[in-house]
């Protein structure tokens, strides 16, 4: 509680953001109108700007102010690989890491019952349906390694190969720089199972 | 980089907040794009309305839609004291605890050769100007306990007593809940100087 009602509303409305409480809000609000007017402003504009104008491409969900996202419209892309990840932030860690030139398809979730998404829920339909007009050659399953990202990973893998397209995963195993000493039970036990012939 | 200059564009804004880095803009775009756009518009119009409108208060320079703040034109205050803090947050600080009830005078900043503050760049002159006027019987100087909230409060406190107003300072020593066994050496120290006969 300020004195300014609007300043109380700012705080209010910043502590919608993920991760930012009480305190966070006021020490963002504080700093923004103390010292920061011009910065405000162009936090709202571009805040604004991007949930009137950003839409999902409708080639592979990921956002996008055009219809087709710069990377679906890319002719560098190697348009035979397909890398089938959860949600545009995962797509943004293999565009940072900048290895992969293929084209992606973002399920923007993962099939999770507890949170009433079943397979019907995921644009699962359109991927098939991308697949079947598109000449890809392999699919990457790149869902992450949990228990909900393997479960929709064994969906789409079983889908897509009954439909005769040639699927592959994320190898499992140890992280680069993981020391053993410190590595959870669950990825020993993989990376020692999965284990390669040198 | 994602594929769209509007999501790039505000992961960028979102990074001038305090605070706030690279991975937690991306989380913050992306769920306000993903599942939230109007909390994002929400948020886009309330940081607007704020940077547009709110300004300070004429008497106490605390944030205000108004010239004078709700707190300065509220008739249940006690008008004889005047708790002088250095910034907005600190007064929240303050009103959110509850148990004062007298007026507040915020010098937005404090005494920093650092920074390049010294007190002609503090409201202080309108601060002698405002206890000349007013009839304020006790002058609280309520500066954090830190080596340039102490100069500032000094530096106050001689200003003002040679204008004979009377100032105190808040009490130093042992935090409510704290165990000797985890208190900073100086905090001790300042504990068992100020001692207190029972």
């Amino acid at each position: 509680m300020t004195a300014s009602k609007a300043v109380d509303d700012l705080m209010q409305a910043f502590q919608k953001l993920p991760g930012v409480g009480a305190r966070t809000a006021q020490r963002m609000v504080f700093q923004l109108l103390s010292r920061n007017r011009e910065n405000a402003l162009r936090i709202a504009n571009a805040l604004q700007y991007a949930a009137e104008n950003v839409q999902h491409c409708k080639m592979c969900n990921n956002f996008s102010e055009s219809s087709t996202c710069s990377i679906c419209r890319s002719s560098n892309r190697d348009r035979k690989l397909l890398c089938v990840v959860e949600t545009p932030a995962d797509l943004a860690s293999f565009e940072s890491a900048g290895f992969y030139n293929g084209l992606y398809y973002v399920l923007m979730g993962r099939i999770s019952p507890f949170d009433g998404l079943g397979p019907k829920e995921l644009p699962i339909e359109a991927l098939l349906k991308r697949l079947c007009e598109d000449d890809v050659q392999e699919v990457i399953l790149a869902t992450n390694s949990t228990a909900e990202g393997d479960a929709t990973a064994d969906y789409l893998a079983e889908l897509l190969e009954k439909n005769e397209f040639k699927t592959t995963r994320l190898a499992r195993g140890l992280p680069v720089g993981g020391e053993l000493e410190y590595l959870d039970r669950g990825t020993l036990s993989e990376a020692f199972q999965r284990r390669i012939t040198t």
